[in-house]
């Protein structure tokens, strides 16, 4: 089959959106979208071509000062009755519009059409960002050849519409358990009753005043939620075990090992296993090209509340935000969709900064 | 095959017993022991027998001014290697030793045995007591032929280590659910959580003061408690939905409506849904046969805290109490076992208070 992803396609960033929307890329099915961008961008006599699993890196390699990454993933969620595309003048649907077809495009349109940006640049097309981290492309390569990834400042393409969110939020999951005694429930007081025992612990949860802060201008608001809880053996049984699951939304200032004192602080008492963490990033936009950036944006930074590959390039020493033309709040949905003019704009924009 | 359960089984409640045992009647199987008890009274010329399914009636018809029924369950719990019985000197293990073919056997006995008791006795075998209400042939027989069961006290020989307990306590179970507003955990302030919400159900519960009461001589010890929790929609989400099951046993001096009022009292401002419900029974010893009864006991009867068939006979109109050489705590255990010298006295104090 001929390559969708032509000089003309790739001179569009509207076209090529589209054109990466319509190629079916759901997390594991990647090996399509990954040979029309690898062969597309092999055409291009300016870029150095690596290609890693289903992992497109492209480099330029002309000496500048400084290098700058710009990243997309290139996988989506599952289809859900949206693909292939449908448009109208203002609007694109389907799956991957928002997360991240459109912002992998500008990159790509970037990739192909700025053959002497004033940064080194490279640029990242990498697999499997909606599925488990283990298989994450970013993590991987980042990993497995970091000095592929090394650089002064990274700009992930994930939906903001069109705004600068910076660094993001580490997140952490635990389960607090209580401990109780069985016994018939017609025999109550001869048991102690474990769920009962979890009201202190929702108690705490429900005045928990969460920690709001502000690190190089951006406002970082934390949380602290159950996000599920479990108890129970029969209708008839006192329970002697019930279980909280919480999450923790911590701002960047706070590493994971800072999180975790916080969190066995606040639950001091409970038995309190931590089993899922991610790290949060700082905004770092005091590195010149972020600086640069920034100015070209003309808004001020917001904080990324959620967590995003950032964090993956905050953990390689790379500044890196956020900037994406697709809404984050229709990602993953059925209706998801981007605005053309936002494509347009961010591409605009980015080609200035480059250029 | 020769039915085990001869006249010299029937004259002897031990041999009875352990005949019993060994007869294979799990929920729902019980053809083979109603067949084998059917047939051996049918030999007794003092009795009128009737067969309703798996359930066997027997009825003396000698005019007295007081009638009793004695009714023991022919169906056992699921075997957990222990079938078929042992036995030394003290001690006979086996599915269904306590729960209830001890007490199913002395009832069996007296039948086969005491030909002018001075009540006249209905002897009631019954069906599938171990499972769903809707199967139990108590109930069953009591909603077709209530007139089978008409009397003026009745003794259920349940598992009561040779102890009077006198009526029971109801049960009743709910559930108790909080509602909040779906959001991402990385912004729980856009959303309301339903799990913490559940802290301030968990408090009453905690809080809550459980009513005693005197009735006839027997404390009743009310319980509300949390029996089962569950919330949660994924480990990202702020959950919008939390159910708490409850299980509120009730002092038979309420009753089913009251009991409901009393809930919807205690949780207030949340929905409540009542689940499954079975009214209490009240001790009912004041009829003339339970007052000889508790005369040749020699001890004071207590209040049957967790839930019976008593309960049916009361709602027949007949006071019950439960009266069995098992120990309740062995019912259903891998272990189960009654002891020899119980099943003994046992029979010969109903022996000497029909004789």
């Amino acid at each position: 089959m001929s390559n969708p992803l032509t000089p003309q396609v790739l001179a569009d960033p509207v076209s090529l959106t589209r054109a990466l929307v319509d190629i079916e890329s759901v997390s594991g099915n990647e090996k399509e979208i990954a040979d029309a961008v690898q062969q597309a961008l092999e055409g291009c006599g300016h870029l150095r071509v690596e290609r890693i699993g289903h992992n497109v890196i492209a480099r330029t390699e002309l000496g500048r000062a400084q290098r700058v990454v710009l990243a997309g993933h290139l996988d989506t969620v599952p289809i859900a009755d949206n693909f292939p595309s449908t448009m109208d003048e203002k609007i694109m649907w389907g799956c991957g519009t928002s997360d991240m077809k459109s912002g992998t495009a500008i990159a790509l349109h970037l990739a192909a059409t700025v053959a002497q940006p004033r940064h080194d640049v490279t640029y990242f097309f990498y697999e499997c960002e909606e599925v488990e981290a283990a298989l994450n492309g970013l993590r991987i390569v980042g990993e497995q050849r970091p000095e592929l990834l090394e650089a002064d400042f990274a700009v992930l393409l994930e939906p903001t519409y069109g705004a600068v969110e910076a660094g993001c939020q580490g997140t952490m999951r635990a389960r607090v358990r209580t401990h109780g005694t069985r016994a018939h429930a017609a025999r109550s007081w001869l048991g102690s009753n474990a769920i009962h025992q979890a009201g202190e612990v929702l108690r705490r949860l429900e005045a928990y005043q969460a920690r709001q802060v502000e690190i190089e201008g951006c406002r970082y608001r934390e949380g602290l939620n159950a996000v599920r809880i479990t108890g129970g053996v029969a209708g008839n049984v006192i329970p002697d075990a019930c279980e909280i699951e919480v999450n923790f939304r911590f701002a960047p200032d706070r590493s994971e090992a800072q999180a975790e004192v916080h969190l066995r602080e606040v639950f001091g008492g409970y038995e309190v296993e931590i089993t899922d963490s991610a790290p949060g990033a700082l905004p770092g936009l005091t590195a010149a090209p972020a600086a640069e950036f920034l100015a070209l944006t003309g808004a001020p930074p917001t904080a990324k509340l959620g967590w995003t590959d950032v964090a993956r390039f905050a953990a390689l020493g790379i500044p890196a935000l956020n900037f994406g033309p697709g809404d984050p709040n229709l990602a993953h949905k059925r209706d998801e969709h981007v605005e053309i003019d936002k494509i347009v704009a961010g591409a605009d924009l980015m080609r200035s900064w480059l250029s």
